[in-house]
């Protein structure tokens, strides 16, 4: 059996863990990184966090081939370098593959956590065994990883399924990116969120309030009032997925995959989305393409960031 | 110096042409077909064409390293089989690439006439020393042809790229396919013909008739009737080219291409159609991949399916 480290970076903190090759992980620890610290204090940081889980993991070292490391923010995939990250600035510039290679002796690889968590899905969740697979991610954001003929697609400056930012609509809701209608806006957390409350303030009538925690109103609770009955809530979750069905029919037009994979956050409203989103998908689509691709949930839930970020090592050293 | 044969399916002809490995043009024929044969008497004819145009060259055999062909319709690229011919039924079911390299003794390919002419331009055209190129054609029907890391992308289905019927709006024109709002419906040439008409019938001035051949409204002559200044012909491009590149910029998101190539008869309305669509493309996509993308007209102009069609054979063969 052969075995992957996988890196993944979160908040202030990372996840280190590895995986044996059927995407099973062996073990998985936490650490808190100090951001005060300069980049290379950093690196060494988690490259002892590192052999530290491979030490507790008892597996043979020689087993175990790669590490990979998923990481939010700009970075550069092929030289291993990261360019801005959001919660380590210390870290911008630092070429941590590199960096981790150097310390620990085993080939190390970067890409963003989007792609990561999209091989992760390819290889042991709701891509495995297919060869063309575009994986979406709604939460906070949303961000895309496309997969064709096994590969993870990058593009000419690594933004390449960065889907987050596609225009639905030119006079749509304005995006922080200075866009207009951008999908993120639409189906990406926030974005539900007030299409809901737009609904809520005006007076329609919701039963959310029975699934609030704190009294905050999160895609969740709209999931939970949905799957309860609430007309709002499920309203706000088909036009959530029709939007997003819109965009998928022009992927599988344009990309023909075989599997559309829904992860993320948001995803967890399953088919309150996925539902209205597949037949808005399949209404727009052209119909061999369509009938070709099928529109899914992943898999990984809480591990696809860590099972991601390993099959980053899987794809490099398969 | 190595060679490559192209052969490109139209109507009932089929051209047959030999190009260098530089994409020049060596020789050129063109051979009409009898649809009435049998399958198998068509590919022989073809093949006979073919060693005629071989023999023409006076090129040494060996030089020639393989035949591509570029035909309209369903097929499949990977059995080199031929499914729907529209103008020759005959040709139904046949495995034309095997049958051209039993008669030929040179290896043969078989794809899509949009898939080819993308290959053509990606070699030898715009997209030359490019490794992420999106190649549309704009004719009667739309079509598109993507190239990533510097090989052709057929999808699951061999669909991807295929453009036409992406929907642009659910309560669009209706078009054939079943669909409403499909891009062909807007930006291929009877769409946008049909613009032009509604408001020339509406009696918005126009200056179109100084243009016409037969007194027919055409993509061609609204071009040239717009190059001289007629406000309706200028903005029936202006809108055609502002749904382009809405699209495109989806595109550009998902795909981070390095270029986009438009050919196909309706693209010698060059920047009156060019111009508008980047505007809406660099203003809906998102900033990274719009910055490092060009949009541009195809170079190949009448020879794009000959070309395209032994490009084929040189993207086996490389």
């Amino acid at each position: 059996m052969k075995y992957y480290v996988g890196i993944d970076f979160g908040g202030t903190g990372i996840k280190v863990g590895i995986i044996d090759e059927n995407g099973k992980i062996v073990i998985k620890d936490s650490f808190v990184t100090d951001p005060s610290k300069n980049g290379d204090e950093i690196v060494k940081h988690i490259a002892e966090c590192t052999q530290k889980v491979m030490d507790d993991s008892k597996l043979p070292q020689d087993d175990i081939l790669g590490i990979g490391v998923g990481c939010p923010g700009l970075l550069n995939p092929e030289t291993g370098q990261l360019k801005v990250v959001v919660n380590i600035p210390n870290l911008n510039g630092v070429y941590i593959a590199k960096g981790l290679t150097d310390i620990l002796g085993k080939p190390a690889f970067l890409d963003n956590d989007v792609n990561t968590m999209s091989l992760g899905e390819f290889y042991y969740g709701a891509g495995k065994g297919l060869k063309h697979v575009i994986a979406l991610t709604l939460g906070t954001g949303v961000g895309g990883g496309i997969i064709l003929n096994g590969e993870l697609y990058r593009g000419a400056s690594f933004t390449a399924g960065e889907l987050g930012h596609v225009s639905i609509a030119r006079d749509g809701k304005y995006c922080p990116c200075g866009n207009s209608g951008c999908l993120e806006r639409y189906v990406g957390r926030d974005g539900i969120i007030e299409n809901f409350m737009i609904s809520k303030n005006k007076g329609v009538e919701t039963s959310i309030d029975k699934y609030l925690e704190d009294g905050e109103v999160t895609p969740k609770a709209i999931a939970m009032a949905a799957g309860d009955g609430d007309a709002l809530s499920i309203r706000v979750l088909e036009e959530t997925g029709k939007i997003l069905g819109s965009v998928l029919a022009t992927l599988v037009n344009a990309l023909n995959p075989q599997a559309i994979i829904i992860g993320g956050g948001v995803s967890n409203a399953g088919e309150l989305i996925l539902g209205p989103a597949r037949i808005e998908m399949m209404k727009l689509a052209y119909s061999i393409p369509a009938n070709d691709v099928v529109l899914v949930k992943a898999k990984l839930g809480n591990d696809a960031g860590l099972v991601g970020s390993a099959s980053l090592a899987v794809a490099n050293l398969k």
